[in-house]
């Protein structure tokens, strides 16, 4: 079993890096917390006795040894990096969680055929560079990596050049490595094992994803002298679509959701009528039917209602992922460890995206969810207890120990 | 008669100080840009023998004397400051035509009895630093200047402090001159005069406004693994009072308009249900009753909107003005200016808000204007001919003439 004081108190220091404004962290991809953050995790892996591989997507590799040296690795990991107003576990569970699996397989002196190696792969949660999992996304063949760096945040900087100024590009080329199998441990991000009681989530299926970026183009004019019947407003279009973009995951419920999370107004002027609006649409299902059938509704519908109000609309996909279904014997050793360890469990859909997501297409891949308070992710107060994080680490020690064979 | 031809390179000149990126201005307040067109003002006024004053809210005054000593001056002037993607014209017009009264004055020798000053009121526009006419609105006595001083901008920079920065904070008491009479001339901002074929609106009344920031407060959480039931989306409150403004306004069509131009989502994240909006809503009439049931109605309806969907919202005032009545004498020395010069005209409302309208309220004031293409302004593509121009500027010249006394 793990010792639940150390992996918190790794899970604290971490924090420390690029603290949040109430509580929780803003150390977004690439940036000099990012870079700081990435140090401490070296650090500690080398502490590990681990020997750290770095790719050209910055994505980090800390390698502790098996006995056979033709067996791959089993892999484990998540990521460091944080959303602007992000909590203290979304991916940081997963990276530190596998580390204080490490370190428990050290003091037991356990020996492994398959080699294990934990992973922190950058950029997953996509809001400073879009789309989500991009790292893992290229490592997997989703994305080139021509591509990826020309991803640019909102100031106009390039992922490339953001990853070569913080001096995380590493020599390895990504996607070179070959896996025995992966595993995620992630918070849950939604309410379900918390109401249910349970200690573990066994992840069978994730959702789906489309990320689609909506232009709406009216006309800027002045808000005093443009009689009403002349005015094109481009707000108006956001208002529209925010609320079909609602009713209309509202019907598939609970198997689908959907939102608009980023909108940018211009020019962003208290007496100009917005002559363009900018945002991203989010919709998601564990059906791949369903999201299909929910673009094709929104793509009609919203046409229509824009054309209505004379505004222009038009939307192109930004993120896309079809529903995965893990790999069962990967999903079948998430559940034995949980049962062997004696911790309730369920089977659960994850909501959001993640790097296994990715890897899951390419090699056999599971995810190991731990409850988060009220289901809250994606903001400063998310917060985990220790008994939590302590199930999900020791579930995560035992699929992995069982997978590469003591 | 002014020389269309001079007036029309002074605009052009100072049009190349702060371009837009669509043929327009970005010349906005206290910016290096204003700073370099208020240097390029004073050099002209200068040239054509005024002495310059500036004030401690930086309004620059030029002063071309007059031959009685005890004679209150006569004022004429608008502003050089414009929208972030402004046009060439909106407060430049009322400026330059202005000093092209001086210029013609010069040549004829005309003298009057009354001096003539000319003002660049400093931020109009509002969109750096709200509310709009904000150094009229001090001189007028309706802001305190400490206050004025502490606006910031959305970077959280102080007026005074940019004030001081480009270097133009003035020695005058701000408010401590006299004014005899005061003519601003300005373009619509409408569609009016160019549908009705006129040259020239004599300007009677405005419009009142009421600036209500709104704050819309919902819950951050993640747009994946939330579940539909469980969300509190800001996004969605502002959905719903962009709508509810724009029927209210239509309900009082024409007496009436109201528009949401400012939005701020927090945090802006493609993976994150909108937590918190702030907003700016734009309501104006010419008739106060109609403000005041406009804003009663917002109040009652749009909490309301936000309590059904589980958000909160709140609202302040950040900017107000009473629909100003011009001054009877300023505004009969407009129309006969007009008739004389043999300009079709006709009586007008102001839709926009104006630094006249401050001053309105100390000492006899009116407005000219003059049409512009299909009443758009606040864009860059804001347009209007060399003759609307040349007749603004010829019955500003006659108006100032005949009430300075030659
Ligand atoms: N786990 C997580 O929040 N990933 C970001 C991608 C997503 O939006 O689901
Ligand atoms: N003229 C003008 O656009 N003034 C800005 C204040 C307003 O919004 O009316």
């Amino acid at each position: 079993r793990i010792d639940p004081d150390r992996l918190w108190d790794s899970i604290m220091e971490m924090a420390k890096i690029g603290p949040g404004v109430a509580g929780g962290n803003n150390r977004q991809t690439l940036t000099d917390e990012d870079a700081e953050g990435r140090a401490l995790f070296q650090k500690w892996c080398e502490d590990a006795g681990c020997t750290m591989g770095v790719d050209t997507m910055g994505n980090m590799f800390a390698t502790r040894p098996g006995e056979d040296p033709d067996a791959l690795p089993v892999y484990m990991g998540s990521h460091l990096d944080t959303q602007p107003t992000g909590g203290k576990y979304d991916g940081v569970l997963g990276v530190l969680g596998g580390l204080e699996a490490i370190r428990t397989m050290n003091d037991m002196g356990v020996k492994t055929k398959h080699p294990i190696v934990l992973t922190n792969w950058t950029n997953e949660e996509g809001t400073r560079f879009a789309p989500a999992m991009l790292a893992s996304g290229v490592f997997a063949g989703k994305y080139a990596q021509d591509w990826a760096y020309d991803r640019v945040d909102a100031e106009g900087k390039k992922f490339g050049d953001e990853l070569k100024r913080i001096g995380w590009v590493g020599d390895e080329e990504v996607g070179a490595r070959k896996m025995h199998a992966m595993f995620e441990l992630h918070i849950e991000q939604g309410p379900i094992l918390e109401a249910e009681g349970k200690d573990i989530g066994v992840v069978t299926h994730g959702q789906g994803l489309n990320w689609l970026e909506v232009t709406i183009v009216g006309k800027e004019s002045h808000t005093g002298s443009t009689p009403m019947h002349m005015r094109i407003n481009a707000g108006r279009g956001l208002a529209l679509i925010t609320e079909l973009v609602h009713e209309i995951a509202m019907k598939h419920q609970p198997n689908a959701v959907g939102a608009i999370g980023h909108i940018d107004v211009y020019p962003n002027s208290r007496n100009i009528i917005p002559g363009k609006v900018v945002c991203t649409v989010d919709f998601r299902s564990h059906l791949k039917e369903v999201i299909d059938a929910m673009i094709a509704e929104f793509d009609e519908r919203a046409l229509k209602l824009c054309a209505d109000i004379g505004v222009e609309m038009s939307w192109e996909m930004v993120g896309t992922f079809d529903p995965p279904a893990f790999d069962e014997g990967c999903v079948e050793a998430v559940r034995n460890a949980a049962k062997e360890l004696g911790y309730s469990h369920m089977d659960i859909v994850s909501g959001a995206g993640h790097d296994a997501c990715w890897i899951n297409e390419i090699y056999p891949t599971a995810m190991i969810m731990c409850p988060c308070v009220d289901g809250l992710s994606h903001n400063e107060a998310e917060e985990i207890s220790k008994e939590w994080a302590q199930a999900g680490a020791d579930v995560l020690l035992h699929a992995v120990l069982n997978t590469a064979e003591i």
